[in-house]
């Protein structure tokens, strides 16, 4: 049995892992922190959890754990993460802290120093169908973001093929309130999100942008900029990325869905839609899996990418790169 | 024309005031206050709403108001009262103030001390139908609360008839979020209320419980108690009570239909429906009305009574309030 | 492993079913059909499902199969049970047509004949908590209802103890879209559900009322009768009924929630919460369990129950059933 | 007295005009057609709604009217207005009929031959803020589609300038359900709608394509192609178009906003956010506003442009049509 800690159990991502170990054959919950809960269960912050105690962080038995995973806010996270390595813990971190390999970077994007610079080189980026084969020898998994879990699984394969590109990417995101965090805000106040939809931080603005980037650039030295407009979806859970990729050469349709079929044949989390549908949240909401779909219109392609952000965009990912770190199949758990 | 200040315009009950005065033909809005957003217009908070500069409260303009509209917290509310029918402006308070006639009892239910104890007897309880002949001479008009608006007015006319009453009187409630307020909290978290639905402070717990048997009782004095059962809806507004009255005696459901559709003759914001429908949120959202239906099944009642909490149930029936207040047609501004 | 056929794949309730046994670690699924959907896979009906091949009704292989279960509109199910027993397969009847046992009473409620009257005596009548002993040797099962479900379970503990019952028993439910099927009509369209909530029905005036009735007076031959007003919410799933029942004596909350919890000890799937709580739907949905909570008010007992109507209101519950009738525990493939 | 006439007045679109034209103070509904609901009142349909009297579109007394609506299918909508302009009406065609100017594009299209070819050529295709000088002298407008009314107030000042535009002009447009029309399918069924988020006839596919792109052609005859990208959203109304356009040249923001203020520079329904804003649905919905808000990265425009579908985008712009054809002024009856 994998041993497993979890800090910060009571957001929405820690509450999701909860219930993906709680059900994992060969995993067991060892400790589950709070902040502001320790000392009551999951059951009594969420109404349909398994009666859970809840300990603070520093009191959380570290020791007795082989793998700790962080859904704390980033600089905590990578605080916790020295202590947890130190313990002998390996650990997946679902915050930010240790996505960009660049702590100058990092210093920009979150405003403030990063707590463990000396990390940072060691830390595998944990999109799992990229990154696999370094799990088994990984102490610290970078769990990816939500949006670019979505965002580049689609691109992955187009940039990582020959085939030219011309003008900018551009990623039309849009999201499900979960993604914001359970803290309350007006912008996530029912009256306000209802009935709504909003763009916001469009462009070049968000944090998760130059977490794209990065990995786009490593697939592609030379790929053009990309362009990143989040959206806020009047939904639960769930993202939907449509992203539009001008192509510098002419080409089929069916000759790129047979490269996005090839590059991802028999792996179980990744489908390629068939010609003619597109990707809807309800293809990926409540599962681990990544529904991709391509529309070729001229020279553009147009690809549509869906997950459930609480799952293969956060929690579910987890769970798949613990069981490539620890040798179990990555299904296991995950269906 | 009817010169208003609005106090506390940045909630919802404020906003929606503020659109029902703007388009109101014999009143102006003077001054609109908020003490976190003075110094920006309301359109800063609410992207639809008109540039109306906001300012704080202490600083607004009492002396060239005729009439002050109270969208404030309960206590802040009495407070700026006093204050507001010094300075010679008649008020209508829209918070539960002036709602209780007796002050111990406001002091159980809302846990402090009332502010001004001594206007208790002048204040008019602005159940427009009922109370209009009051109101061209009130200086202070108590709102209704949005529950017993819903079910008062389903009430009344069997209340009032000789028809006798067995057994507890049961409002089971259900109302959308916008009447929980604009304070963020987890209560109102978009992801804790979609998909959810949820009661709360059932039985004999909530606020407006006191303010409905107080006008019951003034109604029939024997009534039995009332049962009232609140629950959250995933909408952002409207009002449905679902009211169980069991008769002490045999009648038809149309003969109890002809004493609601006598009672209510002629009232322009009262639909009472007829045999065969039932009152639904579409009936009432976006309207001044308090659509009702009668099922009678056996010697048990059914009512089903819809309102828009934020029109009927508050901006609404204030402004009917203010035009009964000074000589205005009832229904200008509100149709 | 059992070995089961799925009639009526492609409604909420089939597709729920199909999600349940895929996952039941003793369970296969041999068949699944569709009229309308024949020879395509489930995948192409919703799209996260998995490929499953759908046959007409009528080629179904029922010699292959341990069990059938009748996702069919009422009178179909009944034809597709005659010849499913007649095959030597055991029957589990998500329909209403085995619930009455009265053919009288069903031609009454569901306007035409029982096309099995002959079946009616033998049905069990699936609340598994209530049926249990008699489901290792039952042939048919009668699946209850999603309203009967949550009121029922919540009833059963006060019927069967001495504890006296004054006037009507009211049962105020609240349902998702999903129970009224996935066939598109007006009623069920996104722009008239969402931001609306409408009763329906409403009295005794749906056909659970008399599926409910028969269980109460098997429980309290001398109850009084129920009133039952279904209300339509802006959710996709889960039920919440608030239930009034008036007490002809005095009684404790403590005292009753003892009776409860003795009732229900050791039940996986009911839980009875705490003093202070009260069940939403965020409680039971994607849950087999049944959530409720006791709230006593002078004499009168408020109930809230609540329920995932496709998982413990229909799929769930059948394969609860189903792992009673062939020895398996309860919980298997459940949890 | 502007005396107006409603062709299909039990569509959402339909029902709306109703409500506008109510409130309106020069104008009055002479009669409402319906082919389902003749003989009904639109409440009957419509809970909320007046009890206007509807009658078949044959028996419409067409000789009684100033303008007719037509909220009909498309050819239905066309063959109506043949009768109706002989019978002396002018016409506002909310359907696509008089959109396209070339008949041959319509046949591809819309998949029949036109039914009124003869009367393209005077159709004024009715985006008010362009068309407006040629709206005193029309007998038929034709009023524009609500993804159009979007996306073109949001790129024609850019186009007429003499910004020169590299690569596509991409549309990622998300709608409310009620653009989906009333009828009830599988598409609109709020299960299947609700917590889900939905690309559909991206690329060149949709009907809304050509019609964008005859406008475009008309403003910049050398503009690249379109790439329209239309999503259904989980709520009743609304639409939020995204656009991303890159220019041939560098440009600051802040010229360019001043280009899109001087533009729109007086106009009553078109609103520029300040820079730093986003448009939303919520700064659109129920109001006859086109709110856009413009945000420069490197040399990518990304345009927001918000609008309510069933107002700006169907029955509002046609009342805005109408005022302009009768000599009011445009606000009448829409503020």
């Amino acid at each position: 049995m994998i041993k497993a800690g979890i800090f910060g159990a009571t957001g929405y991502t820690g509450m999701e892992l909860v219930r993906l170990l709680q059900r994992h054959p060969a995993a067991e919950i060892i400790f589950a922190t709070s902040q502001s809960h320790a000392g009551k269960t999951l059951r009594d912050v969420f109404p349909a959890a398994p009666p859970l105690q809840l300990v603070k962080g520093e009191n959380a038995p570290l020791s007795e754990i082989d793998v700790a995973f962080l859904c704390l806010p980033h600089a905590a996270a990578a605080e916790t993460a020295i202590v947890a390595l130190h313990a002998g813990a390996r650990v997946i971190d679902l915050s930010a802290d240790f996505r960009l390999r660049d702590a100058v970077a990092y210093t920009q994007w979150y405003a403030h120093d990063h707590p463990a610079p000396h990390l940072l080189g060691e830390a595998v980026y944990g999109l799992t169908e990229v990154c696999r084969a370094a799990l088994p020898g990984a102490r610290l998994v970078a769990n990816p973001g939500c949006y670019p879990t979505s965002v580049l699984l689609a691109l992955r394969p187009l940039l990582l093929s020959g085939v030219p590109i011309a003008g900018p990417i551009i990623a039309d995101s849009k999201s499900g309130v979960s993604g914001a965090g359970r803290s309350p805000t007006l912008t996530t106040h029912f009256v306000e999100v209802a009935d709504n939809f909003s763009p916001y931080k469009i462009g070049r603005a968000h944090r998760h942008l130059p977490e794209m980037e990065q990995a786009i650039g490593q697939w592609r030295p030379d790929a053009p900029p990309l362009l990143f407009s989040p959206h806020l979806l009047p939904v639960p859970r769930g993202i939907l990325s449509t992203i539009y990729v001008t192509l510098g050469t002419d080409a089929t349709e069916s000759e790129l869905r047979r490269l996005y079929e090839t590059t991802y044949d028999g792996e179980p989390f990744v489908r390629v839609l068939p010609a003619g549908e597109l990707a809807t949240l309800a293809h990926a909401n409540y599962t681990n899996r990544c529904v991709m779909a391509l529309t070729l219109v001229g020279r553009t392609l147009i690809l549509t990418s869906a997950i459930d952000n609480l799952i293969k965009g956060a929690a579910g990912q987890a769970v798949q790169n613990m069981n490539a770190m620890f040798g179990c199949a990555e299904t296991v758990g995950l269906e």
